[in-house]
């Protein structure tokens, strides 16, 4: 793509100047039209190092209130240091409806620049590539609207930015051991660049900008801008179709074929329990040394049980290495956001243990049933989620999925007992009775949900929990067993 | 205070089996209790490596929801790595109302270290203990209940037990160098931890446990925690008086006695814009190198000008090193937790500018208008306030505080204007209006907190702002002038 680039000519100065205020002022009329709209917008800008992009965005948000805008400057990270997934920065700074964020460099410098050093392998960069793809594309059907800018300017240009830089005692500083590496590396980014480019274009494609006229640029990016939120204004906010993608998914069965007569008895489940305990924290211990992520997902029925087997799986881990996060409905400033992201943000850093009491799946339970939200956002949510916990497992992280059964009858007495028990009573509300009056449609969307994520890297385990203790014995079993093996496997990976 | 301590004798196992069940029973009992009373409780495990803070921590969480709690293990940050002011991480770990956070170590653990290595001065070792009880001091009056525990061992048993962790290959890893080195000045550190408990025993006083038998300290602190709770519920939420504290304030006139007058010509404004803004772009490249923080609050009159104020100063600064924070009324999860709280987690790195457009003077304005809190709180308001900003100067800070001003007059032809023109349509709300209504009390409360607050590390500059040129060019004339002193003084205090 950087190939057949062409220059800009050089333009009367005063003509585009005019053309800079007109486009500014639309600008400015636009930010509220985006507030009342709820449309969220992106601006990535790439680019050569001193090509100005700290400028141009600059000159974008020169007349954009500072409540409607956030820039972002995410800094490539050394991937020895990094203790999250690749696209968690970005996945950080996506806005809140109505804003806008622009990024100062972003997902693609990121991916460059660790290929180019030998950071990450071929099929990691090409499982990049993939992730990167995936992330826009849900940003697209979630109705953000994506500007990916390129500011170009040639090695001689960039030889003579440099020098200016360094040689005034100023701005010396500004010139990193980085820049001047891809300087002298000029070709190889260049190809870098453009192969990247050509391989994320088909979600959001890119505009290649020239770097050299300053005015120019402004001009050229504004428009672009411009032109993009106001074909966002005039079509809506764009709701993406479900799509097809191909996952390696794990047979389940339909609930009503669950057997939920197993039980254990109480001498057993003593004994059991504690050498399953003892494993698991020598196994806590094992994967904190190793960094490897281990992420627990907690669905079923209310009153099935989750609380206190999450409670027994807890109790032997070491509580500076692991988190139990409560999922409630969404806040209204995370409602105002992409529906994955606020679990990205809770996700653990490598080496911890995160347990999640309710997930992400309440996008394909609750928020379809209640209707939270529309019939394509719920469907296409199968999908996303699946990229988002191939995403997970792609870093290295353990994702185990259970889902916590009983059966309306146990359901209904257990219920009672909470009613009839004081120190109980707290843990039953209407919405409890409410949701069981839902009951049959819940298990259609639970069995969909089944049938649909249960991917091979990330599977779903239905645990027959009309005995408790049986349930919490065959959890930590499926922990412990799923723990051992990727202990095992990042020995064979690293050959330590 | 360590001086004193005497071990526990051995006690009947069995006893102090059925006492732990018995406490674990009422500790379960109480987390309902807390959220009913929306009671927040802060429980600090400070002491010895090896001591058994994390398996104290295990055993009190243990029965408890995981909805209820959260573990907090700060690491003792080397003070080049800093990037925040120290109470920063201790700031954020505060629970919200009717949870219980666990600090495994704190900031005892965090001075004691840093003192002992050197690594701050003993001026600093003395405002950091002063920092600490006026953290704990807001925590106790702003309702938390606090709970500070100290697990002590000698000499003999932590060698014991260093030697146990390190022989044994599973657990070798975690004697870590600083361990080692803690058991090496063993004597030092006793002496500094005591020292440290002396000094920071007023507001919340301290508990010294025998961490020598396990069991013994698990019922001794869950004894603790189950009566501090108790107390809390049987009292109510504590809400402290207004307190004395000293600083030294800088005299401000009466809102009334400003003249409002000053104006600019539009010449004279552009040229000294330009300069201004050149000058302030050099300013911003010094400070970011500098790695000083600089901090500028915006309060006034709705319609004074503060967004275009504020354009003008962000205009010349570079995007990657500075952001606007717009605050708006707090949302469910801020307001559930100590009012300053959401500002300490917007605070600027060091080196980046962060423009405030309204603060933490809500509180003592609107809140205290609306009855948003109570009169104790926003009295007492003043002096926490202070104590802030200070914990922020004390850092390197610059802070700036600009009141933008108008008279009753310019405000309604500004509104009226609004109302008039389609594109600033959406400025002006019918809650501008009612605001407009109460100008006469917000002028009571303005000239109370000019008044208590302005002080000599984090003045108060009055805006004319009748005419909004002349406002901007004062002052961006203030910033430039203070950040010229701060980069001066820093250059003094690092000699380079």
């Amino acid at each position: 793509m950087l190939k057949d680039f062409e220059r800009n000519k050089k333009e009367d100065k005063d003509a585009l100047g005019e053309q800079i205020k007109e486009l500014r002022a639309r600008l400015l009329a636009q930010q509220q039209l985006l507030r009342d709209a709820t449309l969220p917008v992106i601006v990535l800008i790439e680019g050569w190092a001193a090509a100005g992009k700290g400028s141009l965005i600059k000159e974008l948000i020169s007349e954009i209130d500072p409540r409607f805008y956030n820039v972002e400057s995410p800094s490539v990270i050394a991937e020895s240091e990094e203790r999250y997934p690749f696209l968690y920065q970005y996945y950080k700074a996506v806005p809140e409806n109505g804003k806008i964020t622009f990024l100062d460099s972003g997902w693609m410098e990121s991916v460059v620049q660790k290929s180019l050093r030998h950071e990450i392998t071929k099929s990691e960069y090409n499982r990049r590539i993939r992730q990167v793809n995936e992330f826009e594309r849900q940003l697209k059907n979630g109705g953000y609207l994506v500007l990916k800018i390129f500011l170009h300017i040639d090695k001689d240009e960039q030889f003579d930015r440099l020098r200016a830089l360094a040689e005034a005692p100023e701005t010396e500083w500004r010139v990193t051991r980085d820049d001047l590496w891809q300087h002298k590396e000029y070709k190889r980014f260049k190809g870098a660049y453009d192969e990247f480019m050509k391989k994320t274009n088909d979600e959001i494609s890119w505009h290649i900008l020239d770097g050299r006229r300053r005015n120019t640029a402004v001009r050229d990016a504004m428009r672009l801008l411009v032109d993009r939120i106001d074909k966002g204004l005039a079509e809506g906010r764009y709701t993406g179709e479900p799509y097809e993608e191909k996952f390696e998914l794990k047979k389940q069965p339909l609930l009503s074929e669950v057997d939920l007569s197993p039980t254990i008895d109480d001498e057993e489940y003593k004994k059991e329990l504690k050498t399953l305990q003892t494993r698991l924290s020598e196994l806590h211990n094992i994967v904190y040394r190793k960094k490897i992520p281990v992420i627990l997902c907690y669905e079923g029925w209310d009153a099935a049980g989750k609380g206190g087997n999450i409670r027994r799986v807890a109790y032997p881990l070491d509580p500076r290495g692991f988190d139990v996060r409560p999922i409630a409905s969404p806040l209204p400033h995370e409602r105002s956001r992409q529906f994955l992201l606020r679990f990205w943000t809770r996700l653990p850093r490598t080496g911890h243990i995160c347990i999640f009491d309710r997930t992400w799946y309440g996008r394909v339970m609750v928020e379809r049933l209640e209707g939270f939200c529309s019939e394509n956002d719920w469907k296409r949510a199968y999908n996303e989620i699946n990229e988002f916990e191939r995403m997970l497992t792609d870093w290295g992280a353990v994702v185990l999925k259970f889902w916590i059964h009983i059966d309306k009858e146990t359901q209904l007495a257990r219920f009672t007992d909470r009613q009839n028990t004081p120190e109980k009573r707290w843990k039953i509300t209407d919405e409890d009775w409410r949701n069981r009056e839902k009951w049959d449609q819940y298990e259609v969307a639970v069995n969909e949900m089944l049938q649909n994520t249960s991917t091979k890297n990330a599977p779903w385990y239905i645990i027959e929990s009309n005995d408790k203790k049986y349930a919490r014995i065959k959890t930590l079993k499926i922990i412990v067993k799923a723990l051992e093996k990727a202990c095992e496997n990042h020995f064979k990976q690293t050959m330590e």
